[in-house]
């Protein structure tokens, strides 16, 4: 089964265990709105990659961890997309989940996927005992405070921001969470990971800044031009576009540099440079690394 | 150490664990106005009772379950309070979240303290790893959808609520959980509390319903008449306050013949029957059983 398969198998089982008849139906509609159709998948697709490349053997943890990594981001997005937050009308090409379901609906949406991403490692934890603490810490660091998710997109609501901090914990905490659980299902040393994914996390989100200055609304899925508009820190606003892609290819190559020796680190470098040509708008793809 | 002195130490240390001077201070203040001062503990309480009950000897488990319901019981206090909901400008006396931080900052508090929930339970699973696969599937059933509490409020949003699943899992959820979080702890069978956890919840919710009605707004630390403004079901409205009363008393007792047999089941009868009183409006206290 390839990654995509596996991954969107594991989303629809845990969504679909978090669902019933006896339940309330609109907030079991409004949690699948957020987590199908899919998105780029990216950071289970790296949790995946780099278990591989450890030789993982138990792919149901694995598969659980790369589900509850997906799941916390879908979470992060239904919750930035709020009024008091973007407020942002559309995600994925679609109406966001409160301009579908309204606040409250979209509210609780988030709180169901961060309780089903820690609920969907457990289920399978009783497999793989010896992993599950490790798993469960370096995924509810990426995800909590004072370095995770939530944390970073707190740093938007400080009078004073720490902008290396703030895309650390806002993008790269989930990116390097994907990696050490990759690593950790596959009883490998995630803190050898932390560098690759932190790496990746940083070209993502410089990435993320020129398709948001570069690119197109419809091939975003979403609102452009959200960084100039709400007055955030953007790469291109610093370094113009070739100078913000530069550093992208910099990046990437530097992440690709620092992953540890392992069973399937060449087919990991050969995915990690493909995957880096997906991440920049059409136009602009071919001077990616 | 008492029970409540023991609840304290665990959410202050699991609060603290969440602190760094380099993550964003606001969403910090929020995280800790948010759990301090201390309301009444009572699902943390059941917690520690149950596990006491059930002869518990490691207490670094049961008082990190205890933690993580509180948190979880917590955040859905910051959630709930928020304009989208109850729009609530108080909450245990002072200012909700929302009021005395910010529509964002509230929303991402209760994010946190979800994830810090779930990471004060794995912190301490290494050293518990036989009981952690059950303790983290039945906090999260209570926690999430389509039973938890982010699923009772969700009821909320429904065209058609369902009034048993909506109590069921917007306060009996958590109630059911500590119970059996206790039992866990102990190494003996949750599913045996089930019964004795769903009663006192129900009880709490009559009880909780009585003092909406009855009660003064300085006693609760919140608006009170909140059933009757916003719509919502009330069991005073349905049996006038003497009746309520009467149901209450018939719940605790209910809930008191469900305990299972264990070696301290006296001592927890005794407990339950003094913690009933403290239920009520002073003025009402003494019929309570």
């Amino acid at each position: 089964m390839d990654a995509t398969t596996r991954i969107e198998k594991s989303l629809v089982e845990a969504i679909s265990r978090a669902e019933s008849r006896a339940g309330p139906p609109r907030l079991a509609a409004a949690v699948r709105h957020a987590v199908f159709p899919k998105g780029s998948r990216i950071r289970p697709r790296l949790c995946l990659a780099v278990a591989e490349a450890c030789g993982a053997k138990d792919t149901a943890i694995v598969d659980a961890a790369a589900a509850a990594i997906e799941l916390l981001h879908c979470a992060s997005l239904v919750h930035d997309d709020l009024p008091c937050f973007d407020d942002s009308p559309t995600r994925r090409g679609r109406p966001s989940v409160h301009a579908a379901f309204g606040e409250p609906l979209a509210v609780l949406a988030g709180d169901a996927l961060i309780v089903l991403a820690f609920e969907t490692i457990a289920r399978e934890a009783a497999c793989a005992p010896s992993v599950l603490p490790g798993l469960l810490l370096s995924i509810a660091r990426a995800a909590g405070m004072p370095f995770g998710i939530a944390a970073g997109q707190a740093w938007e609501c400080e009078p004073r921001i720490d902008l290396a901090q703030y895309h650390r914990a806002k993008t790269g905490a989930l990116f390097v969470a994907a990696a050490a659980a990759g690593a950790t299902a596959a009883g490998r040393d995630a803190g050898a990971w932390h560098a690759f994914g932190e790496g990746l996390g940083q070209a993502y989100q410089v990435a993320d800044d020129i398709r948001d200055a570069a690119g197109s609304a419809e091939d975003m899925g979403k609102p452009i031009h959200q960084d100039a508009a709400l007055g955030r820190p953007n790469a291109v606003q610093r370094l113009g576009i070739a100078g913000a892609v530069d550093w992208l290819e910099e990046l990437v190559a530097e992440a690709v540099r620092a992953i540890p020796a392992c069973p399937g680190a060449n087919d990991l470098r050969s995915l990690i440079a493909s995957e880096a040509q997906r991440l920049l708008p059409k136009e602009l793809s071919r001077h990616a690394a």
